[in-house]
């Protein structure tokens, strides 16, 4: 691995309405971790309550993935709570970022806090910019806003060609969706 | 988790030109994995000469991923070797498959030996069709064939929003990318 002064630091964004934007994060932070850096994830959606596969392989591995969420955009009743919430868990993750505690951090569903206005876009794209070089951060979720796409290396849209869950009535399959 | 028995096996795609069909692919082996699943990848376009980051993941983490391949399509001037190791490549998958070795079974870049021609399709398919219940499936390449499509439950196109790699011309990234 090159040290992390030589390592060109990657912001990569995953949006659309389709299937593997957090799960592709999970692979990038699978692949890593192979390569022993130090990877982890906040995830601004999830709550704590109930562990999905990724929390469960996240401890067998030895890394932090943290919910920040608790269920917030779906959930809540009340809407101070829930930017409160999402301002919270920024500051951690900006912390997390200026501390260089990470080679690869993943910023799970980063763009619905962003997108209701819980967060100040220019703000966190002021700390993703000011993080340490050699940093790569992955920031997923819908409609990634365009400032953030600007500000990315890498965008991937990925795209609903069939959907089971839509077109079927399959109910989500545990190990593969959660 | 539900008995094999009780789970919908589905046979998921990841195709399109953008970056996160493999990917994605690992994130869904780490998320199964993580509920103690018994996962496994077979690769039909990388060589086993190179460990790749989810290689060094997949022996740390216990599970099975195998490149079947020589880095053909790029490397070989040899077309006919290039068929027969598809072919006896695809031959493991089958006894693989047949024999319910995994839970959740990744084919990765299965879409370039079919479009080749180097596959039967229709034999591919009746595999995959005849395939014990309960088994997840995840196909990636480029240019999934049609009758793949057809035969999917979940398709996500990956498409490429912006490249680093051809915008800037920034190298591969250890652990992100290989």
């Amino acid at each position: 691995m090159p040290p992390r002064e030589r390592r060109h630091g990657l912001l990569i964004v995953n949006t659309g309405d389709g299937k593997g934007k957090s799960t592709a994060g999970f692979g990038v932070l699978l692949r890593a971790w192979g390569r022993g850096m130090t990877v982890g994830g906040f995830q601004f959606v999830k709550s704590a309550v109930n562990p999905y596969g990724e929390h469960l392989a996240a401890h067998a591995m030895g890394f932090e993935l943290t919910p920040l969420g608790d269920g917030f955009t779906w959930l809540s009743e009340d809407l101070s709570a829930d930017r409160r919430l999402a301002e919270e868990g920024w500051a951690r993750c900006r912390e997390a970022l200026a501390e260089g505690r990470f080679d690869v951090l993943l910023l799970d569903e980063l763009t619905y806090p962003l997108n209701y206005g819980w967060l100040d876009l220019s703000q966190v794209l002021a700390d993703l910019t000011a993080r340490p070089p050699g940093t790569h951060v992955i920031v997923t979720g819908r409609d990634a806003p365009p400032a953030l796409i600007e500000a990315a290396d890498l965008v991937t849209e990925m795209r609903v060609v069939k959907h089971p869950y839509r077109e079927q009535g399959i109910g989500a399959q545990p190990g593969i969706e959660l």
